[in-house]
């Protein structure tokens, strides 16, 4: 392609409403435009991209045997109604109406449609299992879209929906759908986790999102050095630490730490690491009947570590949504300020996590407000109670799975597989006759990739200050000539024109770039844009038979000779 | 493709509510299935092809010049308010409310917004011309959609948009997307005509409509059979006959016709051919100010045409839109019935086609109810008066650029390119700063097509009794492998399996169709389906060392030895 003839549409500030990189990168390299709140135009740069991760992703669904249809947009609600996400669903379900009075929505997903149309089609067992895909068009009415197309309200999913006999099936089918993302999201040049998955609301049986792993994500993944486990790190188990607890080592004290409510008042005025002191939360437990109130329960977690509210919920005894008590509560049972809680001689329950449970010698409020204790021990000075994991895991912390230990990184989710069960094909009645002949009910899995989301999170893992750095496989093209002075040099015209057909008819995508710019704005721009291979041609290079090369991440020139150019740019290409 | 592992959905039953026979195959050969009115699921088999169809319009645009870019469906209102569209636009605009109370809606078309995007980011002429394109769903909440993906509501266009400094550029342009339009065409195996189509409202400066001729057309399209020419039949020109007018050979003669009122009536009474009779229509014409009544104006046209009241309502004089006088009128100011007007001794004004104008010792009504004239002549026995072209064309007809005589086929619109100039940029305020640094609106062309019609076009324009018959270009497999008794014969499963991994190698899409049903039906699911070339593998001719060869257009079965079965195929594929 030549530049003159395409749209180079690169912007030197930095628009000011873009947060995070992906962002301001996509409206810089000139890949995307705003059309309004959360709609983008995709310009022909950033489309090259989008249809790249299209064609990868097609591929690979294909060749694990998902067939490829396409649904419409607009979907009638009369199907949303059956399945009971029409009252279910948000204001994220955009409903509209058309001239004759129906209700429609724009589809945020299509579990309804794809499950309608199985129903009708679909009849016997024999059938099954059978998996369908397409590409398609999203809306989410999101309340405040931001972050591009990371977060728009129109969007582009690959979604995916299969049907099966039995749970079996299924399983054999996800994994098979487990297996592709993670081709898919290799091929891409991406580094990512597929990480387990909270299962919660839709109450299904098993789920896995993909994440790519970069700083900006809005999600905390936890996985292990040494293993594949990796998840949620609201979802990772936290493991007792391996070292056993240290007989004591000191006697108990009570000293006074006036004015210190916190954690790190505490250790500072102590003298002592936050891991050495602990932290006592209250919290509402399950009343015994209606007209009983709610007894208090302590959650005890080291002074480093924070209390994990879904593990704690999920504790018999524990109220569900997590409650905590108040000040007057406290005051009035325990008798001191929520600065100075702690085990020793406490009346209420507590739940002690199990790291906290493994410290000697350590500090813990005194319940008497203005002082702690110190030299504590389990057992000798306090009772032990309930130990339970209700803690968020931290780096370094060992692996749940018993391999290597935990790293945390940030994480993009750009893919979620699910095992839906029975829930739409039961709501909808989609059923095949079994070899008894009766009617059984379908289970379904649910496979989604965010295409357009995959591009931004591409940019956020990748990127300079110079610009986009693109996976080789995604990027809008593999290389740019970049000729210098080549309205007036005919030389340099010539050279670069026949080094551009010569590539281009080997099948690179080239990018010609004959714009009539100083060779400052077109190095910028192509950096800008992130075009992994450069080759510069100018009068002084060809002077001495040479061109120059340089990749987009390496910090020098290479002077390569015209005869070899063609040799080293394949060996380059291939070699990334 | 395995059938076992692709769905195959057809129906042997004629879906009552398809009319259309392109609607009805796609539905009897799993192409498509209706989701809601005018909302249609693309089934995988369907899918092949319009994803083809796709390729081929995308190749030829990017050869063009033209650059791809992906728009959103939901478009913002504000744009639409400054074309004035949203106004102007009936309630085939689906119009919406997002969660904030903003108004969008569902696009049509994409003008404003491609203008907006334009107007945004280019500055100077000397970025021009450009020319970009998207492949898109479009929204059109037709009042009764019908025909199946004929006539939707939800269905996906190729839309171009170009702009320009000057007219001369702009024609440039529109020629090169009316020759990538015949290419597109011609590659997708359709016969198909460029007519000249009316600018009428839109008020631009040129315009071509691209038929696909099929029967079932809902567009009349005359066309030379010796050049390019081809027009809507209400737009292409009658000439005058070639023939000039004999000479009087009868005497003027009043006759009795006694309740001969039609065209019909008369020249079965007389004895005599429809195109020797006349026929008088009378309208209202212009009145001279707001106070006098619109005078009466005869419209004669020869009784075998039909008159062409667009035509008829340009020429001055005539009032638009045509109004035809009232029985009272008529009666009132010429004496007689409808069925009884002429030329001889009328009181009003008359325009005579150029057709009926060549003839002599002709028919003609009588002025005088129950009678007529018979052996009338112009000059003789009435007025000339003035001679223009206001009737349809038929066939036979002299073609208006003096090549040949003109044909009439019934044709379905498949693509339209059109002249926009000014309208959009003038409105949005879209203007680039010429070479004297001034303000210059710039000029627009759009090309669209319809990708998912063409689909049914074809099927209108290539079928037979059995189902489909598709263009090569487009069939969703090119070869179809029928093993005979598979689940039995060791041999016919092996021979079955080589040939197709064999062909498969090769790069041919075969469909093998392994699924355990009766040979029946298989042979009819394939010709239903329309897969061009079909080969069957039985034990009867394994023992002789061959398979069956048929074309999904032959008679016959050919008998090829399995040495040569794949030289054999390859050359009927590329002889077709």
């Amino acid at each position: 392609m030549r530049a003159s003839q395409f749209l180079i549409a690169t912007v030197k500030e930095t628009p000011s409403d873009a947060v995070v990189i992906s962002h301001q990168l996509m409206l810089r390299a000139g890949m995307i435009r705003k059309l309004s709140s959360g709609l983008y135009s995709w310009l022909p740069m950033g489309l090259r991209v989008l249809r790249k991760v299209e064609a990868i992703v097609r591929e690979e669904m294909n060749k694990a045997g998902a067939q490829e249809l396409l649904m419409p947009v607009v979907q009638p609600s009369n199907l949303w109604q059956e399945s009971g996400r029409w009252q279910q669903y948000g204001p994220e379900l955009l409903r509209i109406t058309d001239r004759h009075n129906n209700s429609f929505c724009l589809g945020p997903t299509h579990e309804e449609v794809i499950t309608d149309l199985i129903r009708n089609e679909i009849k016997s067992y024999k059938q099954l299992p059978l998996n369908f895909y397409q590409i398609q068009t999203k809306f989410r009415d999101e309340i405040r879209p931001r972050f591009g197309v990371m977060r728009s309200r129109e969007f582009i999913m690959k979604d995916a929906y299969s049907f099966h006999n039995d749970q079996e099936s299924l399983q054999q089918t996800y994994e098979l759908m487990h297996a592709a993302y993670t081709k898919i999201f290799t091929r891409l040049g991406l580094r990512f986790r597929p990480v387990v998955a909270d299962t919660g609301s839709i109450g299904g049986n098993a789920s896995h999102e993909f994440h790519v792993l970069a700083d900006s994500g809005e999600d905390d993944i936890a996985f292990s050095d040494s293993s594949d486990f990796a998840a949620n790190v609201e979802l990772a188990e936290a493991l007792s630490p391996p070292e056993k607890r240290k007989n004591p080592g000191l006697a108990l004290e009570k000293v006074a730490t006036p004015g210190q409510h916190t954690i790190e008042d505490v250790s500072i005025g102590l003298n002592t690491s936050a891991s050495q002191v602990i932290k006592t939360l209250v919290v509402l437990g399950e009343a015994e009947n209606e007209e009983t109130a709610a007894p208090l329960i302590a959650l005890i977690v080291r002074g480093d570590h924070k209390l994990n509210e879904l593990k704690a919920e999920k504790i018999p005894g524990v109220g569900s949504p997590l409650q905590f008590a108040s000040e007057e509560q406290i005051k009035g049972i325990i008798g001191c300020g929520l600065g100075s809680i702690g085990p020793v001689g406490l009346s209420i329950d507590s739940i002690i996590d199990r790291s906290a449970a493994e410290l000697s010698d350590f500090v813990c409020g005194a319940n008497d407000d203005g002082y702690h204790f110190i030299g504590t021990n389990w057992g000798r000075d306090c009772k032990t109670g309930r130990i339970e994991d209700i803690r968020d895991v931290v780096a370094g912390d060992p692996s749940p799975d018993g391999k290597g230990i935990l790293h945390i990184k940030r994480g993009i989710e750009v893919g979620h597989i699910f095992q839906l069960g029975a829930k739409y094909a039961e709501a909808l009645k989609a059923t095949v006759l079994n070899e008894n002949g009766k009617d059984q009910t379908i289970l379904m899995g649910c496979y989604g990739i965010g295409m357009t989301r995959i591009v931004a999170a591409a940019i956020e893992q990748n990127n300079d200050e110079k610009g986009i750095i693109w996976p080789a496989s995604i990027a809008p093209f593999q290389i740019a000539i970049i000729p210098l002075n080549m309205q007036k040099s005919v030389d340099v015209a010539e050279q670069s024109n026949k080094l551009y057909q010569q590539l281009s008819e080997l099948g690179y995508e080239v990018l010609l770039d004959d714009r009539n710019e100083r060779p400052g704005v077109k190095f910028a721009d192509m950096e800008l844009i992130g075009i992994p291979h450069r080759i510069v041609i100018g009068d002084r290079g060809l002077k001495d038979g040479k061109m120059e090369y340089k990749g987009r991440q390496d910090s020098e020139n290479q002077h390569i000779d015209i005869s070899n150019i063609i040799d080293f740019i394949a060996t380059s290409i291939a070699g990334v």
